[in-house]
């Protein structure tokens, strides 16, 4: 990291589908009075400060919260949805896999699995088994030097959540981080990365409408890690096709 | 594998786009007399003999030579297309990316890297270089104890090709069985695996229409191996909510 | 896999420390009166039959029962060893190292995490946590089409067992095939792959001296698997240096 | 990284077994008159400054030039090796062994495949095929957002190198950042990461004692980028035995 990038802020934009939090479910808004996307954009402050330069957008804004312009503007995209999935326009989606190819980090949330964003850029089903039965999870570190693990207790603890479990119809991830077990026995891939295109993708399990998950300090950290990890790099040098004696074109 | 398994012929479907034996091209009509796809099953068919139950389906058949009831009696389907990927429906993808995910395995071959089914599976760009200027290619074997490539010389060696090369931009492949080498000294990864639902995916780049590449015994017996490793393997059995004594539903 | 590989029975040697089934440990000897090595050798017996010629290997042997004609007449080694990993000669190690990078399958069991072998092997520590308190264990498959997971219920429920807990140091799989769970709440990677040289391992948690573990049906079914996945292919041509016109050196 | 990380020094030593170098071959000490080990130490302080304080030691000096003390003081060892392999005692691989698996980083270089401690890490056997022609090197970057590539073109062009040659025998890389070609047709992953225990370990093949590929500026980069990513990171907390109710046992 050079003196450059150490000075820039990371753009973060955190987008919910905010439906929970606004139907009258007194639960939800009792946990989450600033939405989930309050919750974790409040953490990320928290612990990036000047480092990241946070925005929230919400899918009942026009263009589902996420124009041409708030995703050209966006490093690392977090993505919260669960039963508003097919309320995306397939043109926001594209939108957004084509700025993830360009170098745009993403991390996708929970029942984020299910999204439209996360199942085109897996290629599988992103199924899993689930029970809300609000027992223990804990998360262990399986990869303890990577970065998005830094300053992690294993296991996190975390008292009542929903139980994700597998098997989780995902590829096979480039880098399994965290582990998750639950207090019925079931074990589940809980932090997971990949990369497509140019960019980078975190899938993180834990966090539901249900329980403060996201005001959980080891999640805000696992977060806000997962933010600096997930941001853009430079572009790479590529030699182009006038530089090369024979010439070539792309396909 | 057992008796049973042995004893069973995996049912293959190959596809093609079928445009430019069509066309009054006379260069791939000279090559390829009975279509790419004639060529490949030809290869299979001396190759695999009765473990292999070989059908054809083109682009131009009903539903792109894939209605449904063709779909479910194949085991294995290997896709060459190239200037005619927007042709096919997305019906048809979605119906093959099902099946991918229920266990059926693909082949995708060279110019399909482009293809619609291709790109679903991969969630990236798949974008390559590439020259045709009928330069030697050598595949080189870096999994020496794949299947795939089992029975293989390392490198093949193919005189003539277009080149294919670095960056390709596809996930992290679960497995590199080769990589390719150009006379103009491109790189490519031109055989590598992956895994989306209980289907197999094997990507293989060596293959063109204006070169006798799939007349190539090496190429035959790379694509009758693969035929073999994709062939999907018996369901698994899982534990079913009722069994678990705290239950669980399925996302 | 061809007719004559379908012919040959897979040449098994189970080796065993055998020293707590042997100095009075009521319990031990109890579970397991034909040895630890008794008890795998009979399960595979019953699943692989011909397709296996299985034999025993005791480190009280000469030369810890594996002098070189052993190894030379091995396909697969199974390897359990717990408390005598200092008495097996460096040479024996060597002797064993060398036949895996030949193309011997190894399949190391449990306590074998701390063997001379396994270490040899992994480059790492493999260090791992660890409690005896007979917990349940389950066994969960996470690749589902894997080979060794074939025929196998996921999870495979075991009553009592010692916990063996992560962080697992150990380098990163090439497959990750099972993830066992603990009452106590641990997660451990209990069933990995790698290849080393033309010779694979696969290490499986599951089994210890004071439980009958060895006897369950579905620990039967992975080892029997793991035989056949493990088994050697036929050596791949490679070219040599005087077909190539430029040749080379082997270092 | 936070701003004490920033701060940091990483603390970097060049080993170099400097036999060729002090042995009267004009060719070598015409190339490097200070030594490989000067031209890399060189390359590094150009551009890591004072993120960087580099010593070097050489296998002539007491225990190798590797005392504890050196290795305590050490972040990241860049290892050179050819000729001397055998010389460097089995205490001292013991200790730098030991040394990674706690989180030490270490860039073993070229020749240094064949090194005690390379082979040691891998598990394997190392081996390669290999011609002394002088021919062009083109190393591709086919990672191209991994930070040991940034800032370097793809492909770097090395006019005349040492051929190394598939198949490599070493264990499945975590990610493969560079493949390299040769004139002569042959392909080599000529940059590979792997971890094991805390410690971060990254092959890169381009350099030998014939050839100036030591003060190429784009090798400076590769390897400038290699230390700051091998760095340690910070210890993971992990919970221990007396905080879990259950407690454990390490082993």
């Amino acid at each position: 990291m050079n003196a450059n990038e150490a000075a820039r802020s990371v753009r973060v934009t955190v987008w919910n589908e905010n439906i929970h939090e606004t139907r009258g479910d007194e639960l939800v808004a009792r946990i989450y009075p600033d939405g989930i996307h309050g919750a974790i954009a409040g953490g990320l402050t928290d612990l990036l400060g000047a480092d990241a330069d946070i925005r929230v957008a919400l899918m009942s804004q026009p263009e589902n919260g996420l124009p041409q312009y708030v995703v050209d503007e966006t490093d690392v995209l977090l993505w919260w949805g669960h039963i508003g999935h097919d309320q995306v326009s397939d043109e926001v989606v594209d939108r957004v896999q084509a700025a993830v190819h360009a170098g745009m980090g993403i991390l996708v949330l929970h029942s984020g699995h299910f999204s439209k964003i996360f199942k085109r850029l897996m290629g599988s089903s992103c199924s899993l088994k689930w029970r809300n039965d609000g027992e223990r999870e804990l998360v262990w570190t399986v990869a303890p030097t990577h970065p998005i693990a830094e300053g992690v207790p294993s296991p996190i603890l975390i008292p009542e959540q929903e139980m994700y479990g597998e098997y989780f119809d995902i590829p096979t991830p480039d880098e399994t981080v965290f582990l998750s077990t639950f207090a019925g026995g079931e074990v589940f891939r809980s932090g997971v990365t990949y990369t497509r295109g140019l960019g980078k993708v975190f899938y993180f399990s834990p966090g539901d409408q249900d329980f403060p998950v996201y005001h959980h300090a080891d999640i805000h950290r696992v977060l806000a890690n997962a933010v600096r990890w997930a941001a853009p790099v430079a572009p790479r040098r590529q030699l182009t096709a006038d530089q090369h004696p024979l010439g070539w074109f792309a396909a």
